[in-house]
C-alpha cells in the first residue's frame, strides 16, 4: 500500500497549481517523455494511441467529404517560402533551417516545414490547368516544426504531429463553403467524440493566419478558465493563387485564379482532453477516444478460476477495447494506475463475485459503482460507456456555460477579467487599437467573433464607439 | 480515340528501356509528382493510398505480436548520433543538418533522422531499469532523410516514409527470436498481400546494417532480373546497449546489458510492386493492396438507366473497394486509365448488358473477360479477385524460379552474371576479398546467405578454397 499511496500523492492538485497538475498527468499517465532535444517530446504508447484513434476517426470523416491524402516533402526551399509576403513574415522567425546536406553546404537553405501552404501551392500550380481539375481536396498527416521559445507538452512544442488540409476551388463561394464545412467536421468530432463543447467563430484580423483572408476557429474552455484554440480553418481567397500564379481555364475559356482553403488540428487536442476532463486522480478519457475502454482487474488473482474468468470476460466484451491487468501488482496499485491513465471503466472481479456470477463496474469520472450480472455485462458496459460519454460532454458544457460571462461596462469587464476565469462576451468596434488595449489593460485576447452573434449593447466595451461585433474574450494557452 | 491512343503510346515498353518504363508508370499511374526539392518526391493520392493500405495491414500484424507505436523527435543532436562508432560512420555522410533555429545559430547541429536507433537507445536507457520493464516493443511510422546523390522514385529518395521497430530484450536469445519473427512478419505480408515471392536470408558482414551484429533480409527479383532488398531486420546484440549504457537489474539482482533489435520497411515496397507485377500497359496492383479493387465503367452512360445501374452495382459490391467512373471521358480512355492505374478488375456495363441482366468483368493481369449475371456478380467478383491474387503470386514465383541459376565454376559464373539477368546461387568461402572480387569481376553483390542452405560444391566459386555458405548473388537496386 505504500507504493499505491506514493503514486496518488505525487499528483499536484489542480487547485494548488494547475500547470503542475497538467505536467504531472502528462508524465504519470505515461503519455509523454521529454527528449534531449529542446522543445521536442516523445509520444509514448499511451499518448500515441490516443493520437491514432483521433487520426482514424478524423481521417474517416475527411474522406467522407471527398478528401484524399498525400505526402509532401518536409523541406521548403527558402525562395518558395518567401513567395507570399504575409505568410513568410508569420513563419520565418520560427523556422529551423537545414544548411548542410550530405557533407556539403547547400546552395539554398531549406526550412523544415512549419506548415505546407507553399509546397501545396507549388504543386497545384503545376497540376491544375482546367476547371476539370477542380476541386482538389488534399490532406496530409505529418509533423511540423516551429522553433518555440517556451514549450509545454501537447500545447506548444517545437515539433508536433498534425494534419493539414489544402483545397483548391474554382470559385470564392466554394472555397468559403469548404472552409466552414471543415470547421464543422472538427466541431462535430470534438463534441461527439472528445466530449468537448466549443465556441465556433471567426478570428479577428489580428489573430488570423498569416496569409489568410479569413480564419475560423473552434475554442474550448479549460478547467482553469483559460481558452484553448483547438483547430482552425482558413479561407485564403486568391491571395496565394496570385503569389504562386495558380490559374485554370474555366468553361468560358477565360483564365482565372483559383480559390483556396487550409485547415488543421494537431496533438494539441490531447492537451484539451486532459484540461477539460482530467481530475486530481489523473486523466479521464472520453470512452469514444480511449485506447483502452475497460480495464478488468482481477481480485485475489491467484485463487482458482479468477484469471480464467477475467480472460473469459474479456472475450465476452469483444465489442470494446479491453485490457486485463494480470500483472503481479496489488489491486490498489492497479486501481490507481487505471485511474491515472484515464481508462473509462474498471471491472473488478474476485472469488466472491464469481460465486455470485457478478462483477463490479466502476466509472472513472463519477466513481459510481454497480454490481452487474456476468450474463448481461456486455450490454451493461455498452450502456455505461454511452452514458459516461454524454455525461462528460454535459459536464463540460455546464462548465463552459457557468464560466462564460457578459459585460457591457469597461470597469466591470476589467473586474471580471481579473476575478472570473473564463470567457467574457462583450461588444467591439472592430478596431485593432481597442483589441490591443483590451489585451494590455484587461489581459484578455479576442478568442473569436462567435457565429452565434448577440447584441449586448450598441457600444464597444473599450472605446464606447458604435459596436460592430460580439467578441468572446479570454486568456488563452 | 486520339486521346486514348496518346495515353497508351506514351509508355515506354519495358523491353525497350526498363528504367524509363518504370518512371513512365510512376508518373502516368499518378503515383508521384517530382518536387522542387532535390531527391524529394510528392506522393499523390493514388500512391499514398497504396501506402495507407500497406500501413494498415502491417500495423495490425505488428500489434498482433505485442508491438506498440510511439513517436520520436525528427532531430538527433550530433553528440547523440556519434555515440555508436559504426553507426555514425554508416550514416553521417548522408545526413541533412539543421544549424539554425528560430533565427539563431544552434550551439549543436541537429541531424534530421536518417534512422532513429540513437533516439530509441537514449529513451530506453532512461526508462528501463528492471527486468520488469522488459521487453519493450516500440515502433514508429515516420519519414527519414538520407542525402542521396542519385535518386529514383520509391527506390531511393532523399526523404522517404517507413516504419522502424526498435525492441529491447533481457536476453540474446529473445532478441534473436524477435529479429527472425519480424522478418517473417514482413515475408508473410509480401507473399500474402503483395503477391511477391522472396528469398529470405542473412546479409554478409559487408552488407549488414551499420552497428548491427546480424542483418536479415528479404530479397525480391524484379522483372528485369535485378534484385531489390525489400526489408531488413537487425539483431544489435548488446553493442548499442554498451555505447548507450542501457542496463537493467535482473531477477538475480545483477546489472546486465539489454539486447536489441530493429527492423524496417519503406515506400520502396511500392517500387517492388511496380517492378514485379507491372506490364507494358501500366501498373498491376495485387487485389489485396489495391486502393480501388473494381472500376465500374458505364458504356453509353447517357442512355437511360445506365448510371443508375452502375450506382446500384456499386452498392451491391459493398464488400469491395469500388469506384464508378462516370466522368465525361470516352470508355476507351477510361479503360486505358484503369489499366494504367493497375485497378485489378474492370466491370463494363451498358444498355445491352442491362437488357441481359449481365455485366462484363475484365481482369487487369490476364485481360480475361467474363460475362456474369448481375444476380451473382458479388460472389463472382470475390472469386476472381482471390484467383487473381494467387495467380499473380504464382506468376512472380515462376519468374523468380526461372531466373535463379546455380553455378559451381568461376567462368560459368561470370558468363551467367553477364548474360542471364537474375539471381545466381553459388558457394562462398566467407572472405571479404572474394566478395569484393565477385563484385568487381562479375558485377554481382551478395544479396544474402539464404536460410534454405544447399551444398552445390565444397569450394568457393571465386577462390576455390573450402566453401562456408551458399550465397545468392545478383545485381541490385
Amino acid at each position: 500500500m505504500a507504493d499505491d499511496k506514493k503514486m496518488v500523492e505525487s499528483i499536484t492538485s489542480m487547485d494548488e497549481d494547475f500547470a503542475r497538475w497538467y505536467t504531472d498527468i502528462v508524465k504519470k499517465a505515461d503519455l509523454i517523455e521529454y527528449s534531449g532535444i529542446k522543445g521536442c517530446m516523445i509520444l509514448k504508447p499511451a499518448g500515441y494511441a490516443i493520437w491514432e484513434n483521433i487520426q482514424k476517426e478524423l481521417d474517416g470523416r475527411f474522406k467522407a467529404t471527398g478528401v484524399e491524402n498525400v505526402y509532401m516533402p518536409m523541406f521548403i526551399p527558402e525562395s518558395l517560402l518567401n513567395k507570399e509576403k504575409d505568410h513568410v513574415e508569420g513563419f520565418a522567425p520560427e523556422c529551423a533551417w537545414v544548411t548542410v546536406g550530405g557533407q556539403e553546404e547547400l546552395q539554398e537553405r531549406l526550412c523544415v516545414r512549419p506548415t505546407s501552404e507553399t509546397l501545396f501551392c507549388d504543386l497545384y500550380s503545376r497540376i491544375i490547368s482546367s476547371y476539370r481539375d477542380l476541386p482538389k481536396l488534399y490532406n496530409q498527416w505529418c509533423s511540423v516544426v516551429r522553433w518555440e521559445k517556451t514549450t509545454r507538452p501537447f500545447l506548444r512544442t517545437s515539433e508536433f504531429l498534425w494534419q493539414e488540409g489544402h483545397t483548391v476551388h474554382a470559385t470564392a463561394e466554394e472555397a468559403e463553403e469548404r472552409t466552414i464545412q471543415m470547421l464543422n467536421v472538427y466541431a462535430d468530432f470534438f463534441e461527439q467524440v472528445l466530449a468537448i463543447p466549443l465556441v465556433k467563430g471567426r478570428k479577428t484580423d489580428k489573430e488570423k493566419f498569416a496569409g489568410a483572408e479569413a480564419t475560423y476557429t473552434i475554442e474550448a474552455l479549460m478547467h482553469d478558465g483559460k481558452g484553448l484554440q483547438c483547430g482552425t480553418s482558413h479561407n485564403f481567397g486568391d491571395g496565394f493563387a496570385k503569389a504562386f500564379d495558380m490559374t485554370y481555364t474555366d468553361k468560358d475559356n477565360k483564365i482565372k485564379h483559383v480559390h483556396q482553403t487550409s485547415w488543421g488540428v494537431s496533438t494539441r487536442m490531447i492537451g484539451a482532453i486532459i484540461m477539460v476532463h482530467g481530475d486530481n486522480d489523473g486523466l479521464v478519457l472520453p470512452p469514444r477516444i480511449a485506447p483502452v475502454q475497460v480495464a478488468i482487474i482481477p481480485i485475489q488473482q491467484k485463487k482458482e478460476g479468477v484469471l480464467e474468468t477475467a480472460a473469459a470476460l474479456k472475450e465476452k466484451l469483444g465489442a470494446f477495447r479491453v485490457k486485463v491487468d494480470d500483472s503481479d501488482k496489488s489491486p490498489g496499485w492497479k486501481f490507481s494506475e487505471q485511474e491515472m491513465r484515464g481508462i473509462p471503466l474498471r471491472v473488478e472481479i474476485g472469488p466472491k463475485d464469481i460465486e455470485k456470477n457478478q462483477a463490479v463496474i466502476v466509472r472513472r469520472d463519477t466513481r459510481e459503482k454497480v454490481f452487474v450480472s456476468l450474463d448481461e455485462i456486455d450490454t451493461k458496459i455498452g450502456e455505461i460507456l454511452e452514458k459516461m460519454q454524454s455525461d462528460m460532454f454535459e459536464r463540460a458544457k455546464a462548465h463552459l456555460e457557468a464560466h462564460t460571462y457578459e459585460s457591457t461596462d469597461w470597469d466591470d469587464f476589467k473586474e471580471k477579467a481579473d476575478t472570473k476565469p473564463g470567457f467574457i462576451k462583450a461588444m467591439w468596434c472592430g478596431e485593432l487599437d481597442c483589441e490591443l488595449k483590451i489585451k494590455e489593460e484587461a489581459g484578455l485576447s479576442s478568442r473569436c467573433m462567435p457565429f452565434a452573434q448577440e447584441t449586448l449593447s450598441d457600444k464597444c466595451i473599450c472605446c464606447g464607439k458604435p459596436a460592430k461585433k460580439l467578441v468572446v474574450w479570454g486568456k488563452a494557452y
